[in-house]
């Protein structure tokens, strides 16, 4: 089952643990204090302005987002204003 | 009696327990678990960006949408801007 | 007596009983029991998208809409966002 | 004294007790019963859509406008947007 | 010491008691009873729409404007949309 | 230490004893008893329609603007709104 | 690990304690009360109006902004608007 985000949205998984993401990125401890850091995994429609890709380590507002569970695991559907950043490796 | 959504807006049902959607897709257990998961059954003009069709499974937004009954099922009508993605098989 | 809405809004009477609208569509018990199933009776200058005629049972938004009184029967004037459809024969 | 209302904003007497209007409408007692009828007394500049003129009987929106005492008369000025129809004889 | 209004702003001089107005007008009783009178005193950059001039005895909008003073008099700054119409003679 | 203020914005020092301005205005007794009164130190870039000027005496709209303190004296941050207008000598 | 702003944002180290900061300027005491004065650490896309740059001094609006830790320090991303002017040496 795949979910595709509609419009100015994108899909993430929340990053809560040390481990190492699909891009490589080991997260260093105090990202895993906080809760506000993901990874894409999907991508809408972004008109312009914000450009986030599969596989991106992101930072995303406190209390924004939507909480889904796709076959067993927790993922969020974050709007593109949400979206503060990125971590670059 | 059919239903048709004015201006940017669907009709969904509800996808509240196991089963086979009319598209085919069966819907595993960790979605039933949230109530926000529903299966398009009409559109109005939607003007861009947001492309649903009948049969979809899309996931919208808590707290959005006018539940309405009709011939006894239970539906909802949601705005173009409460649905956040489709769920594809 | 009559009423012309003025702007984007429509004039409605409320469908409570079951009963055969003037248009012939006789409500079911289910629809009965949702109070925001209405009739429209005069239509003002909607610009676009929305599109309503007098005898169509529409469905509106709930806590929308100002209700008067007229010859002594109960209406409501409604914003053209607030109609979300149209119930078709 | 005369007062002219500025931009989008209309002049009106409340209309409380059974009685002609100057344009010769008698109201019925269930308009009486709803406090939001009035009788259009002047008009500012409105730019398009709505179109009250002088002696207009009027339905505006709870809860709007400003009361005026002019002359010992009791008035209020109402913004376009909150007048949602003409009563036509 | 003058003071000049920026933007769509205007100096208004709150009329409390029976007086003549600069401009010649003798506020009547019912009148005073509403605090929300005033002359015109100066005038900002008014963009369209909103005609008034030096002199003009205006109503304005309730809890609406800031008040200052200057040089011992009482004033208020009104913006142009708190200013609902003009008192004729 | 300077400070450039951004965008529509202006740093302005309050004025709150008898003292002559860098412009040469002596504010009188009754401008004192209101804290709203500024002098304008450095100014951002305005766009259009409100302009102010360094040695200006503005007055600005209550609980508006944001304290900061620069080399031990007191400024005001205010946004081009927020200033209703410009007390002349 | 680096951070890119997407948008119209800015990163910043908060400046708390009397320091040398990168482009060299020693922050006096009384800047130092105010927690609102921060580095420019990394920026966005800023389409227009706003121009700040890495080294950048400065001061932006309380009770703005989403604090992020990263390596171990704390950061904060902000919103262009919520920038209201440079410190300049």
């Amino acid at each position: 089952m795949k979910f595709k985000p509609l419009g100015e949205r994108a899909l993430v998984r929340i990053v809560e643990r040390e481990e190492t993401t699909a891009s490589g990125i080991v997260l260093p401890d105090t990202a895993k204090e906080k809760p506000q850091t993901a990874e894409v995994v999907a991508v809408g429609q972004f008109e312009d302005g914000v450009k986030v890709s599969e596989g991106d380590v992101i930072v995303f507002a406190k209390y924004s987002g939507t909480e889904i569970s796709l076959e067993g695991d927790d993922y969020m559907i974050l709007d593109a204003d949400d979206i503060l950043g990125i971590v670059e490796n």
